[in-house]
């Protein structure tokens, strides 16, 4: 499969996640999000993924698939193994709260095209653009604190996709600087994630594409 | 089934209409979301939904469940007749980046408290606000449109959670003035589902908390 990601894309980042963890042979494609304009509004990949967002992923059928969330619920389909969902229903409706939680609540506020417009449109400081990132983020994490289960993962003894989210959007949250000292769950599933190669794999530091 | 929602909340609006399309017996519960300062602060309402947000679903069994996302899914899972997701996996993964374009891309940028932090955090003027509302549907509905498939619904001859998703959107888009005459498979596949009597009983102008 070829996945098109930029290191430092949150949603890009939960597809390497997955991909590892399920053992699927990947090779990237690189869409710079900065350069020249940004790389996803060139025409050949806008043709790929009509957002002009990343990630996209083009099966081993040539089939293309855009959406992370879309992404992850196909490799769950078509790789069931290991399972990223709980098989129970509800369960598994706690684990995708979770997981919407950040990819609904948290991460399209902060994302790139956002900040931006705050920035030319809006006429916002860096530093309120900054408290703004951090604002939803701060929201949010006290929330998803609650949400979590028992470890030492976000829902029991394997990573599921509540992880496959949380751990891109804590290395979000560090970059600025948000306090992350009261959320013991969350940073528990963390380091529990961390120790696993897959997520080491992914991490953006790992990518060839880095800074 | 008990939905707790608010008569004009998008996501509230999309677990009403997949309720009534799979024929579930709902009662609602009413969640104000600027009265009293927004019944979602309550703290009888924070302790169903950490993130204070509509909707929340309260199963037969008792279980609360939350993001409307997890939700439909849920639904999907336990109630499968009639589906809301084609059977092929691909296929699947078209229709769930649809309405995560909705989910993810448009509607929690212009959600309420967003709109709140523009006003009150950043002074912009409302005038500023309805732009920046219009910006991102604007920029999103060239991309479903060329996502949607053949109709008259959006992908096919029966609704699926892309239409769910869809119709809700597009009823805000108005609600904000946005221009809709070029979008000829968004519109066909609205009217298809306006002309549905599940489509209609989850309108919000039909709900009995309706101003």
């Amino acid at each position: 499969m070829r996945l098109y990601t930029y290191f430092r894309s949150s949603a890009a980042y939960r597809v390497r996640i997955a991909l590892e963890l399920k053992g699927i042979a990947w090779e990237p494609a690189f869409v710079h999000l900065l350069r020249e304009g940004g790389q996803q509004h060139k025409p050949d990949y806008a043709a790929l993924s009509p957002m002009r967002l990343v990630p996209a992923l083009v099966t081993d059928e040539g089939a293309v698939l855009t959406q992370s969330l879309a992404i992850l619920e196909w490799l769950e389909e078509t790789h069931p193994t290991p399972a990223l969902l709980p098989a129970d229903p509800v369960q598994r409706a706690q684990v995708r709260a979770f997981a919407a939680t950040i990819a609904c609540d948290i991460h399209p506020i902060g994302n790139l095209r956002v900040l931006r417009y705050l920035k030319r449109e809006m006429g916002q400081s860096q530093e309120a653009i900054d408290t703004w990132y951090r604002h939803w983020i701060d929201v949010a994490l006290p929330a998803l604190e609650a949400m979590a289960g028992e470890g030492p993962f976000c829902y029991g003894l394997a990573p599921t996709l509540a992880d496959v989210y949380l751990v891109p959007q804590l290395f979000n949250a560090r970059r600025y600087n948000c306090d992350l000292g009261t959320f013991p769950r969350l940073l528990r599933a963390e380091a529990a994630c961390q120790a696993l190669p897959a997520f080491q794999a992914a991490a953006p530091a790992a990518q060839p594409d880095a800074e």
